[in-house]
């Protein structure tokens, strides 16, 4: 079980985190207190960060006192935050879980800020990330959406989010807290009620490990590939990108048909999603079918086509126009 | 229902496959019945080929005796062959279905050949195409297995193996022939009788099912996607293989140690992959912490290391060399 502190520090060696004081995210819950123990078990500089949502009642006030009785007991300074959950969702119009988790993170960023933390980690185990990837899988989001929870990512300009516990399963975070015998408290920031994350957790996994005991670990290595394609994707798309636009004509767009036609379809319609989101121009509309479309465009002469989104394309000649009407 | 016949027409232009003759492979089921139903339909020059596994006895015949009638009926030539599987299974000690599909695509590649057809295409549908990503998902095959069922790839040096019915569903395969009022035989061609298979057909495929009833065009896509991907990665590592590879000192493979480094670690072990292949070296036994070893051996000096299948890695300098002992 020691596995599981010695996976933490690994974990920050491997991304140049140990250099710099940390916040841990902790609910309470099994994964975030077994995080916390790991951090200090491993000598990791952090303070502790415990957000209130204050949807569950006394639950909720449980939960905050006794995260802050583990730091304390841990030594370790900690920091409570709260804001108007339901108050702030009716307001928007957006989804509980979504409005929870968009004011814990910027919560989280002014923390890190504060206490001039480097990172925050969350919990996020083996487990989440197998969830997420199944989730994904049958939503059908490709394989952007099967490179899952990212192990690190930017939370603002100065601090990356980190999820330290990605390659530990839920077993050995149980496992690892009994060894301590350190309690925890139940499902504690579990603000999600979610049908279909439930019946995933609760049918689906359970089904799929009877195929594969390890679909687990299986799943999370298959989104860290997913994860290391796209970045190649993305990079080549940039590399055909640089090699294929030409000086703007106004306010159009220009590309060399035969640098275009010389490239893998898929590098094409990657280029194009890449120009999409550096121009600001609104691609939620635009279906496999349209970039598709746009693809065989770059092919022959044609008149011009209506994309969604305003955007109008043609191949005039030798070079491939796209614009956007204001 | 008339898509379906479009559909198979596209698929062959799209691939430039209208210009030459195909074969057919028809069991007798749904999918290769419909599948030559719609070549017919679509004007489309083929011969009709059926294999006879003779493992089902007189069901076997029976499904012969219908293809034969099918094709005569249809005006389109056709040819039989068959093959002691059992017997064969027993000499290799392979596995019965593995020794069957090596035994009937080596038959149908000499069938190709001798009616100088440019193409064998089969009946394999979306709803293959979503088990057999589902399958390799929880086996952990990774990105590589996620590709799934190839639409196009070489059989023989001279002939493609063809799947122009992966965009299709069985339900609008049943759709089809309940149209054209075309009779089939049952589960003709399946002598898998895996376990595996069948629960993901049968209970895996219709949970999935509620959560998304199209999870199975969404796994088409994502297949497609996972292909494209690593076609990208392939190049990109070939692309690297070309820029780092040094010529050789005596047996030893030499690597510019600094291009390794400046590049993806995803991308370095996608080119030491190519490297291995290129070189007929065992890849079998390499591990991903394997490649991930010889990958960190790219950044600093160290003494040598062994790896599976008796290659020696060590980097000396500025370079990284590479050899197998004989």
């Amino acid at each position: 079980m020691a596995r599981l502190a010695a996976e933490v520090g690994r974990f920050l060696d491997r991304h140049h985190l140990r250099g710099r004081t940390g916040v841990a995210a902790v609910s309470g819950g099994a994964d975030s207190v077994a995080l916390l123990r790991a951090f200090v078990a491993s000598g990791v500089h952090v303070a502790v960060a415990h957000f209130n949502h204050q949807l569950r009642g006394p639950d909720a006030d449980r939960d905050e006192a006794f995260v802050r009785d583990l730091a304390v007991g841990l030594g370790v300074p900690v920091h409570v935050g709260t804001a108007d959950v339901r108050g702030e969702a009716t307001r928007s119009g957006g989804n509980l879980e979504a409005t929870a988790r968009g004011l814990r993170y910027d919560w989280l960023g002014r923390i890190a800020a504060e206490v001039g933390a480097g990172w925050v980690a969350t919990g996020h185990t083996a487990d989440d990330q197998a969830e997420t990837v199944i989730h994904r899988l049958v939503r059908g989001t490709g394989l952007q959406g099967l490179r899952g929870i990212a192990p690190v990512r930017p939370l603002t300009a100065d601090v990356s989010l980190v999820r330290p516990l990605l390659g530990v399963t839920r077993v050995e975070i149980i496992g690892y807290l009994n060894l301590l015998d350190q309690p925890h408290r139940e499902d504690a920031s579990n603000v999600d009620p979610a049908f279909t994350r439930n019946r995933i957790r609760h049918e689906l996994l359970p089904l799929l490990k009877i195929f594969n005991p390890e679909v687990v670990s299986a799943l999370g290595r298959l989104a860290g590939q997913a994860d290391e394609a796209q970045q190649v994707v993305d990079r080549a798309a940039a590399d055909l990108l640089a090699a294929a636009e030409r000086p703007r004509a106004g306010h159009l767009l220009v590309f060399a048909a035969d640098t275009l036609t010389a490239a893998p379809p898929h590098l094409v319609r990657a280029m194009f999603r890449l120009a999409w989101e550096r121009e600001g121009w609104p691609g939620g509309a635009m279906t496999a079918a349209h970039w598709e479309r746009l693809h065989g465009m770059t092919r022959d002469d044609a008149s011009a086509v209506d994309f969604p989104g305003g955007v109008t394309a043609r191949r005039v000649g030798r070079v491939v126009q796209l614009g956007r009407r204001l």
